[in-house]
């Protein structure tokens, strides 16, 4: 698109902004959209509504239609609300009230900014959605003194859109998702029009800034439409935002730049404002219309589209007082919080409260019983076209089980434990394929990764499915499709944020990231935890779909990334999070990790976090076999160990991840070559959550099982996958957790072959074997030479990659030779 | 600035990138700027050499000037480097080179680009500095090979810009900080130009797409200059980029939307692109000069301005194979790591690797001896005006220690324990103020913080200095000038970042963020956490100052946030770091809090977390007793205790934090007044690291030391401000750790009062005090009837709260009043 054309399309609104009266001239071309006409009266009435419902929740627990004079008893003894932001949602939400209901549109609000809680608590009970809901809480002066009381009360609603609030998908609390929320929620959603608020403060984060590019994944054709307002109230808790002091011109030219075309409603007389923001939000819906019919109708390409957008500057704290004890409030970030403090111990500032709760004048707003009048109440739309009643914002409701194949038939054929090596991911591939193909039709599902589907080895699913891809397409690209159904982004924050507001409006997907950089979602996934934790306890809101995550390109195999790549922390992050929503996953190879894909795809409520490498490894479990183990969690593998499952052994070697696995075997291998007589049992852990007491964790094992396995008082050497404090912690209630000896990654890494960064961080086989050998006193007694032996290993091993640069042959072509002649008991 | 005036600022480029032949018409205009003038000639030679270089890293191991015919046994078993970014990072290089020579200018250079180590590797070798700093890698054919064997190699450098890069600040491994690293850098570095290169990978972050606001706070007067350079090559692993795909209308709109003037570089054939780059980089430094000139020669504001930035379009893997097995790779994603694969043993492979090295004429670059030149070499700059060789990126070498006030001056007088309340972080405030008045001069501390600075308490900062704003500013503005040295941005992506490219050019800081939101740089940390344990490991790399947090607005005093703002989990991030980069303090009160602060700021190469409440809180220690407590780290609280140090307790009650600390004493008032006799001991800890074994921590107590205050078989509740799980795990190895009974944050939280999120979580004094019933049975049976009493006490208060909105007066009013006639033996 032209320079030239883009001053066309946003002509109206550049001489809107440029003409020095904040545009208002440009309204008024139908008798409707006068900014006299009654409809508009009407709608500040709903406006004034809200507004007094807003400041009653701040500062009231009684007396709640000023039907009495305000006294002292009437006001909260702690004052904790925000208002600054409240009048401009409130705004919003009844000028889209009115695009719905003339438009009859399926709409999804999302309210970014920070502490909007108050505007979302006190429309969704205008519009009847909360008491619907909440019956304790009804639409007459009862229901308001409740509604007023809970407000950032104990027990109650916090400041900010929560799960607790109707027609919300989590955009309260820590800033920066509410637009890739939007986008999320509008993929593969058609009929959808989200509206999505974003606040000038929250538009200074880094994720939010990235998001504006994910217009350039909508495809106008099968997704919905998001339409952002940028809501400029120009300051933060005590600074401008700088957005807030950017002129219009640099405004126009970063949304031109981003994307999109930008429309300008600025002002604070609300009478032009209401005509403005009407003829603003209708012109915007035609260009939608437009973008998707001329998509929807055509065959072919129609290229990126430029999707419009709005630019609202109004007031902080628009309609509150414009000044307390001297100081400019209205218009500033005294707005921000609480503009009149301690309003129940001083009579001067409870008067101002009391004078500007009348201004919005209860008595017109509102019958003798508080419920809204009528007329006033007949604005709103019916149903589930209520923006707190839309089903998108409770996705379990529209959520459909995926169609899955069975997993059974991708499954990696392992004669004998050890016979063969695979690709785990590569083999995952083909049955996320296969899942792709299934869900096709209902297209519900979606795979994010920053730039490393194929990086990671699930390139199967490009047999099936492209990536996303609205840009110009080159002939010689490939996998790049408007359908696509796989969304790559170098950014991991548009991935969690996509996937979660997909997730939360009803739909299914996986995101495959490098296990180290997974680290900068930590606080994304930590909301997301809080808000499944919260929803979970609150009945009207269905389950959704589990959040899953594939970590691949692990610690163990950064060959060449080095130091920087190797974090495999992301487990102990989210094992701090309330037991019921986590699993951590270790599948050891390549049907184990089908299992447990397949088996997390079908979970709800949870996030499932799988961790499995992407080279060529051995392969130990036949499928049946993988069932079974995976069901259990954890198990003895006999067929590993040199003593039966059910006696008693000298020494337990655990293990739980795909590396520590193949190196716990090796070891077992280099025991049994020195003591035959040694009786060892392999256990291997996939579900790390069985470890933990159950009374903390519901997949927690008894401590019967965990004693079977681990036994009371035998050494246990367990080669675990990450920082090994976390083993520590899941089993410090055992009986035996004093003779756990964990070895995992210890924060030493570099540049280096993979069993080199192995012996690095001592979860080798060498140094397993050298740990039996020191826990088994008796052993390595006898063993001296042994030691020796090893030691000398490590040291060759060493000499030959920093030679070679590659693994000593031994190591590189290892195999599991028990089954031709070990002691295995298989 | 209005939308003419950018269009004929940016009009000589839009020429340039719109007539068809990538601009190469608008050069020419000087002798010395001909595409074919002599010094462009030697540029492309001293290109081709850093391009050759860069190539044999990737391959070779063996035979680096190619003097013999090319053998599979000269080719690296494992090809693991990274090709597509380098060559155009080589010809920044060579051109930026010139530049500081022409116009001797102190310049940094920044490699944001992924995997871009070949070509850091290739520059710093080819201009001296490499071998400078690592004698064993000579400037010769010897030292060629080893600098080509050690690429990607075991105990080698990885393939990104790492520590051990010189020239470099930790712009490798994750991606997404360059620029915020470079504007870091720049702050109050008047004489220094940063010329920082941004891949369009990097660019789709979230973080880098905030940064380039970061303009908005560079202060032309005082700070130097960041010259952002957005390398667009098109592609990131197997995908196009969004902005290598986006039109130069959008790209030019988009910058001038972020407040830039952008530039365009654009083409593949090197000759005119010499041309080009060299006429561009001349008219942006004299832009760069123009704005530096005028702020530093005017009194009074120059406003925000126009700083130039250049957008670089040049082809993946440029120089290197056009096709490989019929696949285009030049230009396209195929040449993002290695072009050419399997070279040792692939004849037809290896015959294209040695075409293509080959064709950057190696022997016309290097002598027989394999040293560059010197006709070519003379085109470097010299000494430390060599990138590789500036003391900015090895900030250390200009590190100053801070001048620092006597912090007992700001300490409270605490007549007795509990004898008053203060607000922690008030008085700290106080103490900051002071800090930045001393080094006012010198103009080498900061404090960062989204937009907390008041809300956090530390306003006192604000009579010695204001926040940084370069936009405009009403008069009714407070606090906000060009100079400030508080800087706010609702971003803790850019705090974080600003901060570390502050510290790594020698500076100090303090960031200073709301706990639960820290989450969203936990990967920041990590990679710095990384990059100091690395550097710390490389002699010449100086030590920098500490990387300091104040936590605060924490977990327990979320009183309208609720569950969103409520995580205490950053410290069990950072305690997975090494552990002597990292420190955890939980100072008890505010004199404690002023100690560990001053303390925090003296340090370097580590990483202090400092959680601290804003609350009017009691004050336990006075400024003497703080110091003691402070510098042992741990210790026995005898006034609190009812028996004397030295004796054997029945039971000790352990607190690590402020609300901690305030219910574990008023749990010993109700334990005294139940069970008179009973021995308790009170053990505060402030720095968390003593509590680990002295092997994993330099910190930690020896077992004499810990099992002194804890003994060796007694009770302990021990009532943590975070998730419990750090405790236990970092007490595991103690001989006590089974009776070790945490309290701590459980993932449950709502809107609620102060105590009533205690006891949600049983940190409060009641739960605590029924802890020390149930693990001391004896008294569990004489005490049911107290227990019973407790129990009542929580209903009591659920019901008040839930009807008051505020805590019991008792508890409200509560005060440490063993003064006046307790069991203490103060």
């Amino acid at each position: 698109m032209s320079g030239a054309v883009i001053v066309i399309l946003s002509d109206i609104n550049r001489r809107a902004s440029s003409e020095g009266d904040n545009g208002r001239q440009n309204v008024g071309r139908s008798e409707a959209m006068s900014s006299r006409s009654p409809q508009f009266a009407m709608m500040d009435r709903y406006w004034r509504a809200a507004n007094y419902v807003s400041v009653g929740q701040i500062y009231l627990m009684d007396n709640p239609l000023l039907r009495e004079p305000l006294r002292a008893e009437h006001v909260k003894p702690r004052l904790l609300g925000h208002w600054g932001t409240t009048p401009g949602l409130n705004f919003i939400y009844v000028h889209l009230n009115r695009l719905i209901r003339e438009r009859d549109l399926d709409m999804l609000f999302i309210c970014g900014p920070g502490h909007g809680g108050p505007a979302m608590v006190a429309n969704t009970w205008l519009e009847g959605t909360y008491s619907e809901i909440y019956p304790d809480i009804g639409r007459d002066s009862e229901g308001m003194k409740e509604l007023f009381k809970q407000f950032s009360f104990p027990g109650g609603v916090p400041s900010h859109a929560a799960p607790e609030t109707p027609g919300s998908i989590h955009e309260g609390g820590e800033l920066g998702y509410a637009l890739v929320h939007g986008f999320g929620a509008a993929f593969d959603n058609p009929d959808l029009v989200v509206a999505c608020v974003v606040g000038d403060g929250e538009a200074e984060t880094g994720p939010l800034a990235a998001t504006w590019h994910s217009s350039k994944f909508l495809n106008p054709r099968t997704d919905g439409a998001v339409l952002p307002i940028l809501h400029l109230n120009g300051y933060k808790i005590a600074n401008p935002t700088l957005m807030g002091r950017m002129n219009d011109d640099d405004l126009r030219s970063l949304f031109i730049g981003y994307g999109y075309e930008p429309f300008f409603v600025e002002g604070s007389d609300p009478e032009p404002m209401h005509a403005l923001m009407a003829a603003t939000l209708d012109q915007v819906m035609e260009r939608i219309r437009d973008i998707q019919t001329t998509a929807r109708t055509t065959t072919g390409s129609t290229g990126l589209p430029r999707w419009p957008m709005i630019v609202l500057r109004s007031p902080k704290g628009w309609t509150g007082p414009k000044e307390v004890d001297g100081k400019k409030v209205e218009g500033f970030w005294r707005a921000h919080q609480v503009p009149v403090s301690n309003a129940r111990d001083d009579d001067a500032h409870r008067q101002i409260l009391e004078e500007w709760m009348r201004s919005y004048g209860p008595d017109e707003l509102f019958d003798t019983e508080g419920r809204l009048l009528p007329e006033i109440a007949a604005l709103a739309p019916e149903g589930t076209k209520r923006m707190g009643a839309s089903p998108y914002a409770n996705g379990g409701l529209l959520k459909k089980d995926l169609a899955l194949p069975d997993w059974k038939s991708f499954a990696v054929d392992v004669p004998a434990p050890g016979g063969r090596t695979a690709e785990g991911t590569h083999i995952l591939g083909a049955y996320l394929r296969d899942v792709v193909r299934l869900n096709a039709a209902s297209r519900n599902f979606r795979l994010m990764g920053p730039d490393e589907t194929s990086s990671n080895r699930l390139d199967a699913v490009f047999e099936a499915t492209d990536r996303v891809w609205m840009e110009g397409i080159e002939p010689y690209d490939v996998h790049l499709a408007p359908e696509g159904r796989v969304m790559e982004v170098l950014s991991e924050h548009l991935c969690q944020g996509w996937l979660e507001g997909y997730l939360l409006t009803g739909r299914h997907g996986l995101f495959s990231c490098y296990e180290a950089f997974i680290h900068i979602v930590d606080s994304m996934v930590n909301q997301h935890a809080k808000w499944l934790k919260t929803s979970a306890e609150l009945s009207w809101r269905e389950p959704i779909a589990s959040l899953n995550y594939l970590l691949t390109s692990h610690v163990w195999r950064q060959d060449h990334n080095g130091f920087s790549h190797q974090d495999p922390g992301f487990s102990d992050f989210v094992a701090n999070k309330k037991a019921d929503t986590v699993r951590l996953y270790f599948p050891p190879d390549a049907n184990t990790l089908l299992w447990v894909a397949d088996h997390c795809l079908r979970t709800w409520n949870r996030i499932n976090v799988i961790t499995a490498g992407k080279q060529p490894a051995p392969q130990w479990l036949t499928a049946q076999e993988a069932e079974g183990h995976c069901k259990a969690g954890a198990g003895i593998w006999e067929w590993a160990s040199t003593c039966p499952a059910d006696e008693e052994p000298d020494l337990v070697m655990a293990c739980a991840g795909d590396v520590p696995t193949m190196e716990t075997l090796a070891a077992v291998d280099l025991l049994v070559a020195d003591s035959p007589g040694l009786r060892i049992r392999v256990v291997n852990v996939v579900d790390l959550m069985t470890l933990q007491a159950r009374s903390e964790h519901p997949h927690g094992f008894s401590d019967e099982t965990f004693d079977a396995l681990f036994t009371k008082d035998r050494p246990v050497i367990f080669a675990y996958h990450g920082y090994p404090y976390l083993i520590h912690r899941l089993t410090y209630r055992r009986a035996n957790h004093d003779n756990i000896h964990v070895h995992g990654f210890r924060e030493e890494g570099t540049t280096t072959t993979p069993f080199d960064m192995a012996v690095m961080n001592q979860i080798d086989r060498f140094h397993l074997t050298l740990a039996a050998l020191r826990w088994l006193p008796q052993l390595s007694q006898r063993s001296a030479q042994f030691s020796a032996t090893l030691k000398k290993k490590l040291e060759e091993h060493k000499a030959y990659v920093y030679e070679h640069g590659e693994d000593m042959p031994e190591i590189r072509n290892w195999t599991w030779r028990r089954e031709a002649g070990g002691a295995g008991v298989r």
